[in-house]
């Protein structure tokens, strides 16, 4: 938790849901708007002030959450529909020209399975930059120059991501970065059924990896848009709920003389004592995280690259697969 | 949790523990005896009357338990001794002439990676029952007739698990069933740390997956030694962890009018607060599960070959393996 | 070889071709008709008498082929027409009542690519065995009770497939056994190109794992019908080609004295020259294997489905998959 | 086959095979030495001329090759030697100073088995880089600093392998590049049984996947050393050899009349007949190749760690790996 109090989190969406839920009022600096069907939710966060951005413990910048529970089943017709969203907001998040070169780079660790969706999505984005040169002119103006790679963490290659990147950028100049990455939430709710886009980049400390890097526009000299999804909640920060609905809900008040003064150190103490040798590595997953982390690769890959080729024939995508 | 208030664990140990939390006093027809060296700790339960199979919610018989903290780390001298121990107890259990023909049944899904334990053991069993005609005399005395399947879930195959493994027992007539599964502990410092045997076969209602069938002497007509090792804590435990926790330790006691009281439907309400939609289905592990589960397959496989085959030369065994 | 001099294929079509291209007329007791568009072959091969099978070297029965030269391509529309195509014959062959109850058997080895195609159909199969009592009625009428095992080889069970099945099959009951096998074929360009359905069953020795066993109405009790794809051809079938290539064309006729009266002993003598060691574990496979293997076992995965589920919505097919 | 008539292939060892074969004489500017025992053969052959690079299709500098027929069995010591061996090659070719900073690149394709050598190999070096801070004094004086990652192939990445390290090598700097990549033989024997270690680094057109780049000091500005194993032998070479065979051996030599004339023409014709639509793309590979390539990958790797940490433990050497 940071000095606000507000929970392990790497969406910005329930980094201010925490943060209102303790000081029951808005945050200046923070601008949300909502627009909703009623499969999906979309929720757009504006941290527009360096104050919020203390708050918040997240980067100035926009960030856009596109929220469907029904993900986690096996729903093509609501899969498609969110790769659409994620396209548009994407798309209007990037304003990028038909010529752009684009740099997908999917971080993450491909041995760990919840850590493992920037590989997984990588796997199934349409490259096209080697193939510029023989695209029909028709379809030149609707297929972008497209170049992807998953690195691997530091304990695989011995590189910081951010120095392997920053090599590659340097060596192809790309427009734009787009960086996926695995997240974790707050909510168990919001596992696999969740996609946050920020132009923000990524920040270092965030992922199921605990990055120790930053991969922004500073860092690496071109705009990075992260796209994520929570594939974890941190196991304390079960414990940690677990006491906060013990103390919030009136039906359990009788029990208490005093929780609301619980001290943030006690709260700690009780979690440490829950959660003892291995606070902090322990990972909430759904059972079948295998199926859903290749699913939502899928839904995300398919996002970016409608994003980014907008005139592919959707239904032979796969014929421009490797 | 069962009548008695022990939360939801596979292992005997762990339901003796909860019991006797909450009872203050030892279980009738339960025996309890511990060896330990200062890296392993294994301890031997004995349920020996039905008043004890009712009250510890396992079945009657003998369960025991190796525990080694250190399995998590890469620690090679550590898994062979732990495989050691484990051969060991699996000979005392089996009771196994020379000559006997062994089947090993690897329980669970291969595609959900906690719940992949039992496939992943199946796969590093030297089988040998092909063999038989090829072996030399000297060899022959030390390597047992053994044979080995894992026939995939329910969901998998369209047929109960029990259905298939029976039609195989029927035809093949083995001596002994050795059934290796994937187990959900009630502590999370269990996981992937405890190996369980237990001659009393699979129970209805256990392991990751949550086994539909039994399999047991009864069920097969032969006897059946399970082996398994928790790969899981279902998330309702670390919230249930958390309350008790708040409940038993005194430092808190001064935030508290009457936990002592906290019902059984306030725990479960709390629980499901936290744990809404989901409940049952998230599951805690520890971050490196894929590589861990690895480790763990090879210590059981391992055990368990050496139980069967006293006499191979484990520097080579390797090349008895497909 | 056999003594026909017909090359090794697990093909009808190919032995037929071999012979005729030998003796240069029909073969008595051989019925061959064809079905031809402009993308796709259907072969139907009968042997009919046992003369018949004896100079074919294939048991009596039924085989049809079903060759689309495209299916190396990612041709999503001729991968949808293939399955219809070889729905349609398996219903045809199979002859079904619509209660019957259907085992799927994924032969061969998971370990070894080319030989992968059993089990990696089995995991595309929608098996509906255990889900009978949760149907609608009006679905009912259109999903048959299937159930699926990929039961492993002999190196890796200790238990000859055969039994396996056998034992399955007792406690089962099926009406029906449908037998998915990878096979060799005398000529590359038919490798994953070709299907072949037979309701011969399997025979022993054919498969590229070389099966020692047969599955067949005669050793199961229920009649067998098989599914196979060419995946290799063998290394020594190349070297057999260009001899023969050398000698059959008028060509390279002023080379020769007499090439038309090399002896097969001559031949094989050259083709160990060229293979020595070796001989017979060699393969000639695409450089794709892995992926054509994959896209292969989605259309014979397919074709089943659509045989055994007419009125599954095969729009969202995935619905139904574990 | 290039101007002079050798077979395709990527060990310079055979492409001297080949044309002394036909020359019947030494290669002027080309010297052999070898050096065996009972299990391997090591031989060094140095091409020190541009007459004699142009001759043999093969850039100037030295190439050594370790041969063990018996690599193709699960033979641990064997592995072990062959290991060893590699490592002092390695040491003498690379002169490394103890502190030199190495980026080992893993070229092929991982979704291509016999193209995945490369990537599994990078999958088991010991990368040491981040932890220099954390050895111990007497450590660091045998621990190098190693780096690595398997980029991935251009149709997966949309950008030239070259590009990529390039742009690594840029930002990292290193002190020597190890290219470790899967090759074609011309002899099937060779298979999975040799390793070529080259300090002319990786030329364009070679490996399974044709490179289209050169990996080498000029491309680089860091010297390159390739490590290589042969895992296919091109489909056309087995007819080739067929041909040879044919007109090589006396014993034949009473069919033709005058097969020496056999012109390059009339043999491809051949071949293309043999092999048509598919030509090129046809691959022989033992059938066990996804357990051969896991297995010499292991000694590829082995070998370069410890030729880079001549003083970390072997035993324990899983414990350094991620």
């Amino acid at each position: 938790m940071n000095e606000y109090g507000t929970p392990r989190t790497d969406l910005a969406l329930e980094a201010r849901e925490a943060l209102t839920r303790r000081t029951r009022e808005d945050i200046p600096g923070v601008m949300v708007e909502t627009a909703e069907d009623e499969e999906i939710l979309i929720t757009r966060v504006n941290i527009a002030t360096p104050e919020a951005e203390r708050m918040m413990g997240k980067l100035q910048g926009s960030y856009v959450t596109i929220e469907a529970r029904g993900l986690r089943e096996k729903n093509t017709p609501l899969q498609d529909k969110v790769m659409k969203y994620l396209a548009d907001e994407l798309v209007s998040l990037a304003k990028l020209p038909p010529k752009a070169v684009v740099l997908v780079v999917g971080l993450g660790n491909w041995n760990i399975t919840p850590d493992a969706l920037g590989p997984r999505a990588v796997d199934k984005i349409v490259v096209t930059r080697h193939l510029q040169g023989m695209l029909t002119p028709e379809l030149k103006g609707g297929v972008r120059s497209v170049c992807a790679i998953a690195p691997g963490v530091l304990g695989i290659t011995g590189m910081e991501t951010a120095e392997i990147v920053h090599g590659i950028v340097s060596k192809i100049g790309p427009d734009l970065v787009i960086a996926v990455d695995a997240l974790a939430a707050a909510s168990s709710h919001r596992v696999i059924t969740t996609v946050q886009l920020a132009d923000t980049g990524i920040s270092p400390g965030s992922g199921v990896g605990n990055k120790r890097f930053g991969l922004n526009k500073q860092s690496l000299g071109v705009p990075v848009i992260a796209v994520g999804v929570p594939t974890v909640v941190h196991a304390s920060t079960i414990a940690m709920d677990t006491i906060n609905t013990l103390q919030q809900h009136a039906a359990f008040a009788r029990y208490f003389k005093s929780m609301e003064n619980l001290s943030d150190q006690d709260r700690n103490m009780i979690v440490r004592q829950v959660l003892p040798e291995t606070l902090g590595d322990l990972m909430v997953t759904p059972k079948e995280v295998d199926r859903l982390i290749e699913d939502i690769a899928s839904v995300v890959a398919g996002g970016i690259n409608q994003a980014m080729h907008p005139n592919i024939d959707y239904e032979n995508i796969h014929m421009y697969l490797h």
